[in-house]
């Protein structure tokens, strides 16, 4: 195997990760021509995580909030992707190794965001079903539904409840709205598709461990929400530690427990690890530390941008800005026209983020919105939800389809996507992972993990 | 674990399998009351077989030909659904063994139709791609479109030979519609998103052992369908025997091999085995002998329906009915006007076969069509082969977003959802697979290979 990317007079430009950072830099980029492109990433589409949660409970499908990189940059020139999973780097020779061979870089650009954080606790790393991609979202729904038609033949009470039971782990967005899908499930779906299965016995709570939910939102949108959700149904817990699941139970710091199969972790984030990154450069949430320019201090031509940074000294986010599409979005932005000024010899411009708002929903007609001192609840802001997250999906068709869901979904009061359906593994392609997870990859430039890999 | 259907003083139809003929059956029951209606099925859902290959080749997603059965049976009365598969049967204590345990049945219907028939070539059952549901089709688009990504990067000319070359077995109507579909993504998207892989590179193959394509149909349109094919750049092989599989290479019969890493393999269907049927009830195939009302001859109660079952003497169809959709679906309707014949004491009427004929498709403005004595072909046979498809597929929002598809997917020349997702599995389901496969299914009654299910 090899990267297999020619060789030109433009200087080439490495992007890890086609998230928002990494595919709004490498359009940008691709439109003046300066540079060669290769953009790195281990799926060969683009996703929007912010409507992730819509497809584990059924609302969506992947293929609606996802779009082939291939597509995106059809007829685009100097343009290369590749399928492929960074391994480590090698700045001193402005190399890096990928699971598809080695390639030579002028400037690298890092912008393959975060992956699930579980603090360490190896049990719930283990047993919990995480929410960050699509595909682990399509797993959930398979899961959840499962769990329904077998609590109907099981053996005991006691495993019936607790395969109704859903614990959800966090009180970020992603946890209220996928507390907030999942209730409607209950309260709307399952009522009318499992009427021997008492409603009574599915409970959805919703645990985090600081007072209030949004903890990145103004206390009275944590207020709003916080009520509409119990309203819904949903066991808020606030100041709550989950310390360890065991035996389909999840054991909480102060000593009670709650019995469940369907154990979401939705409570934070680290960045995505890059092999043999220096220790001293990560900083919180092993975020990569960078400069106002978004280089990577120290390593020379090596950028970072987007949820996997951490820029710290703007004024207003002295802790580093949130990790957020808008952030990443403007970083991408930012850094496209400092590459361009940097091939004209010019200096390049410090990032400043410009914050335009936040916002969560938990379901018809209520949401949450905040734009500097606009503060906004219920239908308005849902509707605002709606316009701001439709517009932000790729491509026309992916809009048109997950408006025609919403609005069928809307008025039937349904999610009607309940399939459990697995794709089955073809033969050759578990044969190539197999492959690939049983190759060493050496952290020094000579040892050369891709060889083994030939046939 | 346990089946958990309460019984009550109406009489309990179990029907095996929610395809054409299952469905039509449980349907028109639950209409009349008379029984209780218990339907097992593997899958949570319907699937629409005519358009599966149209998944593999990335144009429409699982969920716009699936339906989950118990959307489909909301507020039905005496109805239950069970996701399970049957072991085996019990006759003469009307019982049947499940995956979840036992149940008893006053009628039995077998409507579980037909699986991949590699007669007992196990190379090719081993390696080759089948195309039978939509989690096989799943598969196969995923494997497909990781073999071109593979292509770029692949270490010598001869693996990107094997990554780019497609065989497919079988020249029924599957075969035919899939090497249409996928010679367009040849003609259409690989150039577009592939710049750097020559499409000359991509050699499609039909194969079939008989001496012409759909031998189902007439020799006109057999004829018609294989000049399309070979207008849009198929190689097609009549009267080549495909014996083995290996080192990535089909082997013919005459001795020639063909190198591909896309091996499809739909050459024929062979009846779904039931665990302890005896072999004396199995004709051609092993499908399941009926008389002319579906009773299962020598097994009291049991019946059996479409692609599953053998019915003879038929004398327009001595043979046997064709396995196709509309057979069963009149003898599923069929049987259900004869179980209510039953329970008013009147005897039953046998099966007629009424032909409402036969097409297929190889692609944009192609296709074959015939009714009785009319025989059509090209743009008109095409849009009524759309009409036909789009009518039979279950539920509005289906139809909504299939046409949508396909209007998208013929005015863009391409089938846009070319993702590699794969649903991630929870630990939890995993667990519960493991646990069903080590399951010991006694073939007695007594031996109870459930109670191993309990935790």
């Amino acid at each position: 195997m090899s990267f297999n990317v020619p060789k030109t007079d433009k200087k080439r430009v490495v992007i890890v990760g086609g998230g928002f950072g990494g595919l709004k830099l490498a359009n940008k980029l691709c439109a003046k021509h300066e540079y060669q492109v290769v953009l790195i990433d281990r799926n060969n589409y683009h996703q929007f995580p912010p409507l992730i949660y819509q497809i584990a409970s059924a609302g969506i499908e992947p293929s609606s909030i996802s779009f082939p990189f291939r597509k995106i940059f059809q007829r685009r020139k100097d343009f290369y992707f590749r399928m492929a999973e960074v391994r480590s780097i090698f700045p001193e020779h402005k190399i890096i190794q990928t699971s598809i061979g080695k390639v030579q870089y002028d400037y690298l650009v890092l912008a393959a965001g975060t992956t699930t954080n579980f603090f360490g606790n190896s049990p719930i790393e283990q047993e919990a079903m995480p929410m960050k991609n699509v595909s682990e979202a399509m797993g959930l729904r398979n899961a959840l539904l499962d769990n329904f038609e077998r609590a109907l033949t099981c053996a005991s009470d006691r495993e019936r409840q607790e395969l109704l039971n859903i614990v959800i782990v966090g009180g970020g967005a992603t946890g209220v709205e996928i507390a907030g899908a999942l209730s409607e499930m209950k309260n709307f779906v399952l009522p009318k598709d499992y009427p021997d299965l008492p409603t009574s016995w599915m409970n959805i709570y919703l645990i985090e461990a600081g007072n209030r939910l949004l903890p990145a939102m103004s206390e009275e949108s944590s207020a709003h929400v916080e009520k509409y959700l119990r309203g819904m149904g949903v066991n808020v817990l606030l100041g709550k530690m989950v310390t360890d699941y065991d035996h389909h139970s999840v054991k909480l710091k102060d000593g009670s427990t709650i019995a469940t199969r369907t154990f979401i972790w939705v409570s934070g984030v680290a960045a995505e690890p890059i092999g043999n990154m220096p220790e001293q450069l990560l900083g919180r949430g092993r975020r990569i530390k960078v400069n106002a320019c978004n280089e990577v201090e120290g390593l020379d031509g090596v950028f970072c941008i987007g949820d996997q940074c951490l820029m710290t000294g703007d004024p207003a986010w002295e802790g580093g800005h949130p990790q957020l599409a808008q952030v990443a979005i403007q970083q991408g932005n930012l850094l496209a026209k400092n590459l361009h000024r940097l091939a004209k010899g010019k200096d390049m411009k410090p990032f400043r983020y410009r914050n335009l708002g936040t916002m969560a929903t938990v379901g018809r007609n209520r949401a949450v919105a905040e734009f500097s001192k606009v503060k906004m609840a219920g239908f308005v802001a849902w509707v605002m939800w709606l316009v701001v997250h439709l517009r932000s999906i790729l491509g026309v068709r992916n809009k048109i389809i997950v408006l025609f869901n919403w609005m069928w979904n809307y008025f039937s009061y349904s999610q009607s996507l309940r399939m459990i359906i697995y794709a089955k593994k073809a033969k050759e392609v578990r044969r190539r992972e197999e492959r690939l997870a049983s190759t060493h990859w050496g952290t020094d430039l000579q040892s050369e993990g891709s060889e083994d890999l030939q046939e």
